[in-house]
């Protein structure tokens, strides 16, 4: 029986590296949730078998830009050129329907989201150590050094905005912390500030 | 990995007859848990086949009274003629090792401990409904209609103390209500306040 019904705003993030979508695909794989993963706004146009509404939705430059003016985003950011963002109406659809809608975003974008959904769940995914994350992004592919050492320095100053988050999570093993994000899910679903209003309506009847 | 090598104190109340024991059985029945359960301490003389420091520590009324002088307990209550606590002392002692130590009191006891303890959880048992709770104080034994109501009247109070509560989770099927609190075990770790100590450590290495 939940005592809440309004799905939760889970804001997975944390440093560059740390594996935040892997974490996610398995996640996703437990059994019995109502996960859902938020589809993102964006200016670029569609590449082969990508389709709107599923994988992105694709609108024009004026119409994301009207959506900014608006307040229509949770957070947005340009990056090459493009715009990418989180649109607010479409997840407060979700959070409607129960859903739990999962936003898996770089540190600084989820920082602008805790401004707008005070309700949302923030929960940050580090590294057992440093040093798993440097060798991680070493390892990742075949760029130079100097892209390595920028990325080394993003994920340093990521690092220290744990304390902003709700909840931080180990990603020692990556069910592991499936499994822990899970406990928080169903955690959250129990808080008082979340159930008192449905409660006092069920001991009233 | 363990962030928050603390145990917790999770205190498990609920309005009377809500099934407190029955859920934390069915809790402490669950696989991979540190759960303990907290030994209170009394003055009634341990009946045959009870253990000292298992059952109860026995001790003296002047012990007992000595301890409530020096503010040695969580909470303590007399009953019929004998005091009923739990040791401070011995709970730290637990937390510090790691375990979670779980406390199953009555809502009055529960609103004590949490003047004493800010970082326990408060966990608030609660029926599916109020008939459901009212059938269950009907049925329990062979009371008279005057004790069936007088209890009635005494869950009514403590129906009202949710919102002094951390969580509120419904005992709709025993098992359910033990995952439930299982979940919020593992959420209650992964908090920021209780892992960012541990964590700024981890990085700094």
């Amino acid at each position: 029986m939940k005592l809440n019904e309004r799905g939760l705003l889970i804001v997975l993030s944390g440093p560059s590296g740390v594996g935040k979508g892997t974490v996610r695909k398995a996640l996703f794989q437990l059994p019995n949730h109502d996960l859902v993963y938020s589809v993102s706004m964006t200016t670029r146009p569609p590449r082969a078998g990508e389709v709107d509404g599923v994988d992105y939705y694709f609108v024009s430059k004026k119409e994301f830009l009207d959506r900014i003016e608006n307040d229509g985003f949770l957070e947005w950011a340009e990056f090459v050129g493009n715009y990418y963002g989180t649109p607010k109406d479409k997840v407060e659809e979700q959070l409607m329907e129960g859903k739990e809608v999962v936003l898996e975003i770089e540190v600084e974008g989820a920082l602008q989201v805790r401004e707008i959904m005070k309700d949302a769940v923030f929960i940050f995914l580090v590294p057992p150590g440093k040093k798993a994350l440097y060798d991680r992004l070493n390892v990742r592919g075949t760029e130079s050094e100097t892209i390595v050492l920028e990325r080394m320095q993003k994920a340093e100053s990521e690092f220290s905005l744990a304390h902003k988050y709700d909840y931080i999570v180990v990603n020692d093993e990556v069910n592991n912390a499936a499994d822990r994000i899970m406990a928080i899910i169903r955690a959250e679903h129990a808080k008082t500030e979340r159930t008192i209003h449905n409660y006092m309506k069920m001991i009233g009847e």
